[in-house]
């Protein structure tokens, strides 16, 4: 696995959690901007093994909330993560002593090191999702276990700041957060989710920063030997290219805080259509009127020629396109967890039937 | 002036603060139920002078935030003012030695008395607005003076809860503070706007609690000896009764934290035509089309025989009603204060006419 975080690393990752993504979390381009000029600050992100962690180390997560389609026009300060940190530790009057992935996706890939780097604390090679989902209580660290999303801190750009103390629940807090997400512009840090060591390791999704790495640097060699990189892609996720073609509409808005809308894409002959369903994310994926995919199990969008990922935000018409779908990781496809990030969570009426395989949330090695 | 609220005292209190609520603050009766509830249980409370207050006192505000449309149908659990509060010195550390009223409209002339009656310290016998307003910033406790709205805590009927430690200004204060409460349902409870005993002396409106409870018992004196109600009313605040008649059509509707509209009422004889808009409270009044009155001065509705308030969750077609208009307190007609709470702060591109006189913000004898 990764043991730090340098320069010539943050290519393969803006590119293997772009594609991990599923069309969220944040652009990944410029989230490595930001992130090499904090490494060209302070040197390399240590990374630590989430089995290295002591049973009491005191961890939380921390992102970005708010609309992808934002992030690209309201840049941060910079320091977004830190202070949504500092907040954090201040309202329980306790310093973390690490801070974990919530979501592997995009920008939020890269949030946790910028903001580690900033507070002088590592970084924990585990995510919560090991994908992107849109909303706080989607994350394997709140699936039937004792952790919940609030407290929670946020700050944005400017010195305007928040902090939920406590919520009903986790959607509650998903609520709150939400709404003070949008009064910040759709787009704040936030830090929440306080986890023991002994809790990021029982529930996390682990090694997929290391993942998305990899997943990275096979792209960028199948696209150094000019091979067919969409289906390096797949093979790397244990997924499969489900369509070919390019995007003939894109039906996109911000509402209540989110990205929200659809694209249609044709096959080249024009015989086939795909259409996808957002909410940040890629949810939902339509052949022919079909449901071919649907969350938790990955859809990711990359381009035809180079793989490299095409997120909610960057969808515009005539992009020519590969569509993948890969298997969610296992924590994703419980009982439990299904009740949160399934179809039905999502308003879709229909059954989830998992992709075989997959290799998500696995130990390097397995 | 009052030196303390008892049982007797909350029906005169409820229909001052109605009448000077110009349509906002709460449904009165309903928050005096719930203060004669708390007073059973605990005993009158007690009422500072504002002159009384030692200079290094540390004091706020608390009240409701919401639409009042909501207040009558989402009642609260009963003890989110003390919560509020009880958050609010959890997070800076110190507690509260008295609770001034943020307006003295409506159920939130009561919110201080009940919220100061829970956690044990007087309420000031002063508030910000002699009337009510919809908004954080619209306070004389923050025009041109040193105290901040932010920090704030929030609470609603369950266990969630909001601290904004910090805002830009005071306006980014109460767009956080309406967002969270949209998702605690458009109600919630709020205490903010930290202060010293020397800032309160210096910005506050003051004996508007007496100035109520007065105004309130003029008018039962008035309903018992079937005198002319509204004309006592006008009287009393040195305002004019503007129109007689009954009301027409309703328009009112839940957006973005407040309830918002307008309405229309007809003349006895249909010859004459008034409008008012509103939000929360009543800013405008045309009659016949050409503009009566606006914000900061108050525009009241009472009913015509009765002259009790009609609050804007209580228009409803077909009320026979008297309206008064009365002027504002010298504290909300600076140039600071108008760029806040006149009709240029609430998008009219009108002029404000103040009217001459008034009695709201006068110290009892003078």
């Amino acid at each position: 696995m990764l043991r730090q975080v340098t320069l010539e690393d943050i290519r393969p990752i803006a590119i293997g959690a772009g594609i991990l993504g599923t069309g969220g979390g944040g652009n990944p381009y410029l989230g490595g901007l930001h992130l090499a000029s904090i490494i060209r600050e302070r040197g390399p992100q240590t990374i630590v093994d989430p089995f290295d962690l002591a049973d009491d180390a005191l961890c939380c997560v921390v992102g970005s909330i708010g609309a992808p389609t934002v992030s690209i026009e309201k840049l941060p300060e910079g320091t977004e993560m830190c202070r949504a940190l500092r907040l954090l530790e201040a309202h329980i009057g306790r310093p973390f002593d690490a801070v974990a992935i919530a979501e592997i996706g995009g920008a939020n890939s890269m949030q946790p090191l910028i903001g580690g780097l900033q507070a002088g604390i590592p970084t924990v090679d585990s995510d919560s999702m090991g994908r992107a989902f849109p909303e706080i209580q989607m994350s394997s660290f709140l699936f039937d276990t004792d952790a919940t999303a609030a407290p929670l801190a946020m700050v944005d750009a400017a010195d305007n700041a928040a902090v939920v103390p406590a919520a009903v629940s986790d959607v509650w807090a998903e609520k709150m957060a939400r709404n003070i997400a949008i009064s910040m512009g759709a787009r704040a840090g936030l830090a929440g989710t306080i986890m023991s060591g002994a809790q990021v390791k029982a529930a996390g999704v682990h090694y997929t920063l290391t993942l998305a790495h990899h997943l990275g640097a096979r792209v960028i060699e199948a696209q150094r030997q000019k091979s067919d990189v969409p289906a390096e892609v797949a093979n790397a996720l244990e997924g499969e290219v489900i369509f070919q073609g390019k995007i003939t509409d894109v039906d996109r808005r911000v509402s209540k805080g989110f990205a929200r809308g659809g694209v249609r894409f044709e096959s080249f002959s024009g015989a086939d259509v795909l259409e996808i369903e957002f909410q940040n994310e890629f949810l939902i994926a339509f052949i022919n009127g079909d449901v071919a995919v649907t969350t938790p199990d990955l859809i990711c969008i990359v381009t035809e020629e180079e793989g490299e990922p095409v997120t909610t935000e960057v969808l515009r018409y005539g992009t020519r396109v590969a569509v993948i779908s890969a298997p969610a990781p296992p924590q994703l496809k419980s009982e439990v967890a299904l009740e949160v990030v399934g179809p039905g969570a999502f308003g879709y009426d229909v059954a989830f039937s998992p992709l075989p395989g997959g290799v998500i949330g696995l130990r390097p090695g397995d």
